[in-house]
């Protein structure tokens, strides 16, 4: 078992990494937020699986514990769910109080719902997570960020609010669909472009063990690059500065995701998860990289390559095609501010924040990734 | 004019009290938030009376102002009504940003949803209130709460957010129903019972004034009521401790006002404004004091006489055949923890809390309210 510290003064916390912690959620729970009752938000594919051993626990540790159910899937992540979760969580047999805790089981979503949950309900309840995929795992699992989007774009409502804990079951994994653990990898090959070239080197020698699904390296895996994401967001927790390092690969990445749209299209090879199109984001920024002068060629190709190692895509035939940019432009009059490109800074492992690349830099490295 | 400064760390602000603001508020905000677009919330009684002065002042002040209304009333008060809030907000011609600010025109109601929209858009947004009733100039003014009811309770859902400022136009109390000064009252003469019997003295001897609307009295009312309330919440920002204390009369009032229904009857004159339940709340928890020896007789029919000289009720004919115990006690289960009274201490001018209050003397207290 591991555990990192995730340093937020009195809102800090602990991340426990381990094998068969899904029984001991109780305990474990009970240690870090009293109180009489606990609601489990969960969503259609995980609930199933694991919410009568997480309710099991939490009753075992005393907690009177409600399961709450949502269809899986970005496009239920919205405010007219939360409505219904809210129904839901008062509608149970021990209505919720102050000292309630709500419990996030599942992946990104089900997190950044319940989490949203917690923020709100009665003005902000305890909140723990049991994330059972790898990119919730290494991602939302640190940062405190929770909400839900709006039809105008992605997570434009929400709030901010830290978990008392989080705990990571690697057993989960066994039961993500390969497509889902490539998803993950690219935060994971993110975070070391950003700040550790030495992760970098460790999933190119443990690529094949890794997509493999061997617990234990997995659970190494989890336990750095949270590390990496905790120490980030505990230098700027409301993301003033250097906490954007963490976009690298997310500004062309999420318009190609806007493209791709939220849900899988008929054809369920075709479809880009998020880990997908941050792939091909940082192929993209690197290529920017390059033309500045900021990242060797040799270290483009050997992101690519790694890329590849763990099933990502460094290439999207017909994305020229699309009106990325004009998607950016959308995006970046929603949010405010430049379109800022997060650049590898001369090397691997670290970065700066660019806000003069311009449109000809952005339609040729979507050039590049339409090319083969 | 008259600021009064709320000391909450690096969430502090000043409240702003005085004639002939509402042009002033372009100015005054943008000295506490710069951002390039402004969203007031307000409903349709005040809406018409003052959101185009509003605006335009912010306009002049440079910000992109939009109005977005909703229809009065407390029923209104949900997270159907956010939603169609926020879904006008992202469609505004200038969307908003990280630096945009969300302003609340109006009173209690239009400040709880306005600020956990500004709580909850884009992760938290800057927020200025613009009260224009007495009950949300003294009281929803300091504190930071927002939010929203459900259908099995009041302000079930929500989040602290401060406001960057308030400012208080006294000149707006001149179109406010006569019946609503009377409620904002009650939180005054509350106020006083608590900390200030000084207070009570003062609206004692300018009831009549005050009543009658009297701008500057009703602005040095309003100060001295913020300061308390103030310190209050200064010394106990997230509802831990003593900021129970601005709980007198409410334990029973709300029930009252569960009774009562949000919404006016049919009968104008029968219905009970939050005040009017908070004053017979006030009343009850006198008479449970006076029982207990904690306060005397003479202080009672004092309060009383001052209650009936701001037209506030302290009898409530027929409320002995209602289950107002009973709803207390749904309300405890839903709320969680003991029934909890606010008791004077001795005296007018301080109060104590007391959990162990039987449903002997709540039941006696509320048959005494029955009484003429």
């Amino acid at each position: 078992m591991r555990t990192v510290p995730v340093e937020l003064g009195a809102r800090s916390y602990q991340i426990t990494i381990g094998r068969d912690l899904l029984g001991r959620i109780g305990a474990m729970t009970s240690a870090v937020a009293e109180g009489a009752s606990a609601y489990i938000i969960t969503d259609t594919n995980v609930g199933p699986l694991y919410a009568d051993a997480v309710a099991g626990s939490l009753s075992a540790g005393g907690y009177a514990a409600s399961v709450v159910t949502f269809p899986a899937g970005e496009p239920n992540k919205t405010l007219a769910t939360i409505s219904d979760l809210f129904d839901r969580i008062f509608a149970a047999p021990r209505p919720p109080e102050r000292g309630s805790v709500v419990v996030a089981l599942g992946g990104g979503v089900a997190g950044d719902m319940a989490g949203f949950v917690a923020a709100t309900l009665l003005r902000g309840v305890a909140f723990v997570q049991v994330p059972t995929s790898l990119l919730a795992d290494v991602d939302s699992s640190v940062g405190g960020k929770t909400g839900v989007d709006h039809a105008t774009g992605k997570n434009l409502i929400g709030a901010f609010h830290q978990p008392r804990g989080v705990f990571i079951d690697t057993d989960a994994l066994a039961t993500l669909p390969p497509v889902e653990l490539a998803s993950g990898m690219a935060e994971c090959v993110k975070h070391g472009i950003i700040r550790d070239l030495s992760l970098v080197e460790w999933i190119e020698q443990h690529a094949g063990e890794l997509m493999g699904g061997e617990p234990d390296l997995l659970g190494e895996l989890i336990a750095r690059n949270v590390a990496i994401k905790a120490a980030v967001v505990a230098a700027d927790e409301r993301e003033a500065g250097e906490r954007a390092h963490l976009n690298f690969g997310h500004t062309i990445g999420h318009a190609i995701e806007a493209v791709a749209g939220f849900e899988p299209g008929a054809d369920e090879q075709d479809y880009l998860r998020h880990g997908h199109c941050v792939a091909l984001g940082m192929v993209a920024a690197n290529r920017i990289a390059v033309g500045r002068d900021l990242l060797a060629e040799t270290d483009t190709t050997r992101i690519e390559s790694l890329l590849k190692a763990v099933n990502l895509p460094t290439r999207r035939e017909g994305l020229a095609d699309i009106d990325v940019l004009g998607i950016m432009r959308r995006d970046k009059k929603v949010r405010g501010g430049a379109i800022r490109f997060v650049l590898p800074a001369g090397a691997l492992g670290r970065v700066d924040i660019h806000a003069d690349v311009t449109d000809k830099e952005i339609l040729d490295a979507i050039e590049y990734l339409s090319g083969s």
